[in-house]
């Protein structure tokens, strides 16, 4: 999942129906770079389908790999049990970046970067991909950890559940900057600005059935750095 | 939005066919208090619906009174507009407390708390309660900053769509702790254990436009320590 495959591309997703913004329109970006930033700087997604008109909306980890997006789990889950079948499915990414305080209750509003993907899920049955998806969670999650642990046995390859979403009907939308406030409430006596967010690593806890003299790895000391979190 | 309306209170929600946690049974909580504290720690929820067996999954702001949680926005909203059909709705609010560092790719996990809520949205007429759903809304996300602000304007008020939840059919479920190691993968020289994660916030941008004497008022300067973040 190298991140300098989208850096040179700008190519842009066409918007459908569903996936074009339509609240605030000019917040929404469609190029695949800034989908792709959004969905590889985020750690969960939530996944909504519908079964006879019931909503679900779960939420679960992810890999991107290219223009697919995967989920994986237990075959036992009944949202994989559901999206195998092909029904629709929308996965939505959301990162907060601040709290935007203005001077009237209205215009609150947060600073965040969302992603938004339509489509249908296929089941990964090809062992390499299957393995190559499982490899992309975990780097997705902590980058430098693959490398380092037990692989998976057949057994878990087997025992897992893969599925993959392409990235072709996606949008984001981006809201960045200071509050706009009514032209009249920019005299009041009232602060406003920007409560900057983000999501921060402390110190690792090390497991209490790990000997003394394995130290803690620098992806996992240095967590926030790495992300730039 | 008092906390301490709960924290005497151990009534249990009945948990419902689609509200009861079937995966992984044992980090299902069904306990009010347990659910209200995830979704008044949590800033963003993801709201889903299906419109003609097409799902939805949109983040949004949210606030508690009591047992109903508000949402808001503008009567153009595609979702609000949607809702107030009274189709089925399913919110989700996540917060993610940590990664699971396991000995085996297979086990790694995430720690986090989160809650669904399932049921039918109904609009808010009565001006007093859309008072108090804008100012929970508010005080949900930033304790103090409402009685600072400009109020909401009659007409901002009629320009709002406010809309409640019951908070009647929900569950939360709840991963805490370390890996769970296959019992032989325990030997490895591998490092395991939780990187800890939390939101936090740096320091406040003033808005360009502020005058330099207003202060930064202590909820935003403390805003961290004021939400434990």
């Amino acid at each position: 999942m190298s991140h300098s495959e989208y850096e040179d591309s700008s190519e842009k997703l066409i918007p459908t129906q569903r996936s074009r913004i339509k609240r605030v329109p000019q917040r929404g970006q469609y190029e695949r770079r800034a989908v792709y930033q959004i969905l590889d700087e985020g750690l969960v997604c939530h996944v909504g389908f519908a079964i006879e008109q019931q909503p679900y909306v779960i939420p679960t980890a992810y890999g991107r790999v290219g223009d697919k997006l995967y989920i994986h789990g237990s075959p036992a889950s009944r949202m994989l049990r559901s999206l195998q079948e092909g029904i629709e499915v929308c996965v939505t990414v959301t990162l907060l970046d601040g709290l935007v305080l203005a001077r009237s209750a209205f215009h609150h509003s947060m600073n965040y970067r969302s992603v938004v993907v339509f489509g249908r899920a296929t089941v990964v049955r090809d062992t390499q991909e299957k393995l190559e998806a499982l490899q992309a969670f975990t780097e997705h999650v902590i980058p430098g950890r693959w490398e380092e642990v037990r692989p998976p046995s057949s057994q878990e390859l087997q025992g897992t559940l893969v599925l993959f979403l392409p990235l072709a009907e996606a949008s984001a939308k981006v809201r960045t900057g200071h509050p706009i406030d009514d032209e009249t409430d920019y005299q009041l006596p009232i602060w406003a600005g920007v409560v900057p967010l983000h999501l921060a690593a402390t110190e690792p806890v090390r497991d209490p059935r790990l000997p003394l003299e394995i130290p803690v790895p620098a992806y996992a000391l240095n967590y926030s750095a790495s992300r730039r979190c």
